[in-house]
């Protein structure tokens, strides 16, 4: 077998057997395959696509390329994956709310780059939190709590890092089946029985289109199905941020405060929306007996118990996020020039603009600002005044709010008539 | 400017500008683009193409990147492109003709790889003959005799080579627009006035189809005359070989013979025609004139005359060669096992017979086999009797007969009727 013959084959939009993308796959982790025939691979793919059967192996030979995550703990365990998003934060709500209600959430997790947060690093804005844990101790956690969420170990899904370095240089990023079997391949290192994809569509979202974010939701539990798992997905607006708080300790706060049911706003909405497809697959009960436990769960204050449990399991101490200390030190508020309705939130100027205060990255190695970030004081649809503030900036460096502000107001439109808002979840793949 | 931008550009089918094309050029001689980004953007203009704008940028763009041959020769200089047969030892011919009437060529030229040979091993094989010169002296001979070969020095043209060899191991290879500019690219280093070119099509071709042959051809031309050269290209067919004699040695034994006015074979034929492409280019007169002059220079033994002038001017020596030691010392024949018409010759099974031999080279480093090769006893369309000899195989190695023969054969068919036997000059693109 022959790199060059694959390439040709796949150019010339033949379907690769298993076997040939065995090869190739694991060429590329050997080095045996250089990085040159795999570029050029990539964009045949990207201009002929995979089928079915090949993208599912193609996933597979990607989560089989390093280290698996064996976790060897009793019961459902179950997972959540968004395809990335601004003010993002519905794991911290989801895992808890499930976890009290018996199911196991075992899950490694990744950081935020660019304009969309990670869950390692909200966790990390908690004082004491540990997000690097021995395993035996990750796991122990898992199993006393139901519930343990630590940063990637190991070598997970090798291939997965190669390919993605090499379409990130070379315009191959925006292929479904890469797309789908990237994400895929590295959730398919963990043994999840349940998977629920919270595919983000929208101006802040990857996907810019419902059609898109609809065909690689359908790629991806098509995948999930063929390796044995129960999956769905649930499409959900990125067109404006979700919730109101966005950045690291501000998320976190956040997340409390729909963990104690005191907020019930669009994250609680989506938050349970998943949270249910969640349960339905795990043989919880039908829709609504667990939107029922959902509600229930965080009215009883059971989630936000679980929530306190695995935080300080892990080392983390919420009293500094309780007692009010989750905002960097100055702050800026962010004014309508204009009156009118808020018609326009972009999800990505919004995420820029925290960025830009310090509570995101642009480069893997840079710093993190925790209590840096925004809080909308207006959301997509309220009615805004002129000179009423839109947003209030939060900064432990002054001197970024001016870039900030500007970035966030290329996002901002204000218009005359009132629009309707539609719910944040748009369709379910199931 | 970034090479993603450019990858995706094309990418998306939107047409390079000038400065983007000599930026990405430029970036992969200088190594600042990557060659996993080179081989994503091959793979690109594989499926998007090239306008013959784009194509014109690119091709000047390699035949820039490097160093280029400024010969200051008065007169004009004229150059013969074959791309790759069997048996095509044209140039040996056109040459002394062309000089013979005052044209100038002043060749740096290649070798031979795969089952197609290259003049510069072809001279070789000439006793004494030296194909690396001084510049100095190349430009001498060339001044004094209008006629000067050697084997290509300086870095001509970097960026080919590194897109050769990627195009080699990715599958982008077969693309019109890079094939056109890789030739191109290296022709255009040199500072000839006319350019002919003869595009070879059929099975011992890369371009198996007259269509294909024509569009190359055509992509060519216009690169050609858009760097402001006279050029024009001949196709000439490749199904079958060229002449009779394969070999290093034997070819140039033929050559000899079709200069002597000995032969007037399919090889005097085709070298007559593109010998006429370039004489009225040049503005020597009209086709009939120029017909006129290529026959009487073989007749008059001017032609003859002046390649000995050339062969002694870069010390060698043809007395072997006439005195009839061109031959290897092992003899084979290859017998027909039925009688008929011979209804295909493939000239790749020819070539490949021949490269057996020893004729040729399957890697770079091989050492060649000068007076290895393969005369035809039998041509396209000739009577064959059961028994009769089609061809006789030399070589200084006589355990290669076998395998010679039974690729020699691979090519062979023997059929009840006779056929008619073309021209094997199809087309003129001008």
């Amino acid at each position: 077998m022959r790199a060059y013959d694959i390439i040709k084959k796949k150019r010339d939009g033949f379907e690769l057997s298993k076997s040939e993308i065995d090869f190739f796959v694991n060429g590329a982790v050997s080095g045996e395959i250089k990085d040159y025939q795999v570029s050029a691979f990539l964009m045949a793919v990207y201009f002929k696509g995979m089928t079915e059967r090949e993208t599912l192996d193609f996933t597979l030979a990607i989560a089989n390329s390093g280290d698996k995550v064996k976790t060897d703990i009793s019961g459902v365990k179950a997972d959540k994956h968004s395809t990335g998003g601004v003010g993002d934060k519905t794991s911290l709500i989801i895992s808890p709310v499930i976890a009290s209600l018996g199911i196991k959430v075992v899950k490694m997790s990744g950081r935020g780059l660019g304009h969309t947060g990670g869950t390692i690093d909200k966790l990390e804005s908690i004082k004491g939190f540990k997000t690097e844990l021995p395993f035996d101790k990750f796991i122990s956690i898992a199993e006393k709590t139901g519930l343990s969420i630590i940063g990637q170990t190991g070598e997970l899904a090798p291939a997965d890092k190669i390919f993605y370095s090499l379409r990130d240089v070379t315009a191959t990023i925006d292929s479904i089946p890469l797309i789908a079997s990237s994400i895929m391949g590295k959730k398919l290192t963990a043994d999840d029985d349940v998977i629920v994809l919270d595919v983000k569509t929208g101006s802040g979202a990857f996907m810019k289109t419902l059609e898109q974010a609809e065909e690689l939701a359908n790629v991806m539990v098509a995948i999930g199905k063929g390796a044995g798992k129960k999956i769905s997905a649930v499409i959900t607006d990125m067109d404006s941020p979700l919730g109101s708080f966005i950045g690291n300790a501000l998320e976190v706060k956040e997340a409390i405060d729909v963990l104690k049911g005191k907020v019930k706003n669009d994250l609680y909405l989506v938050s349970k929306a998943l949270a249910v497809e969640i349960l339905t697959l795990s043989g919880f009960g039908d829709i609504t007996a667990c939107e029922k436990a959902f509600d229930s769960q965080i009215e009883s204050g059971k989630a936000f118990e679980k929530f306190n449990e695995f935080i300080t399991e892990q080392g983390g101490d919420l009293t500094e996020i309780l007692s009010g200390e989750y905002k960097a030190t100055y702050t800026f508020q962010i004014k309508s020039n204009k009156s009118g309705y808020l018609g326009k939130l972009n999800a990505e100027n919004v995420g820029v603009a925290s960025l830009i205060l310090g509570a995101g990255r642009t480069k893997k190695e840079d710093k993190i600002d925790y209590k840096a970030g925004i809080v909308l004081n207006k959301k997509l649809g309220d009615r805004v005044e002129k000179g009423e503030t839109l947003a209030t900036l939060y900064s432990s460096n002054e001197n970024l709010f001016r870039a900030s502000e500007e970035e966030f107001l290329k996002g901002v439109e204000i218009i005359a008539e009132r629009v309707e808002i539609k719910s944040k979840t748009l369709k379910f793949v199931r």
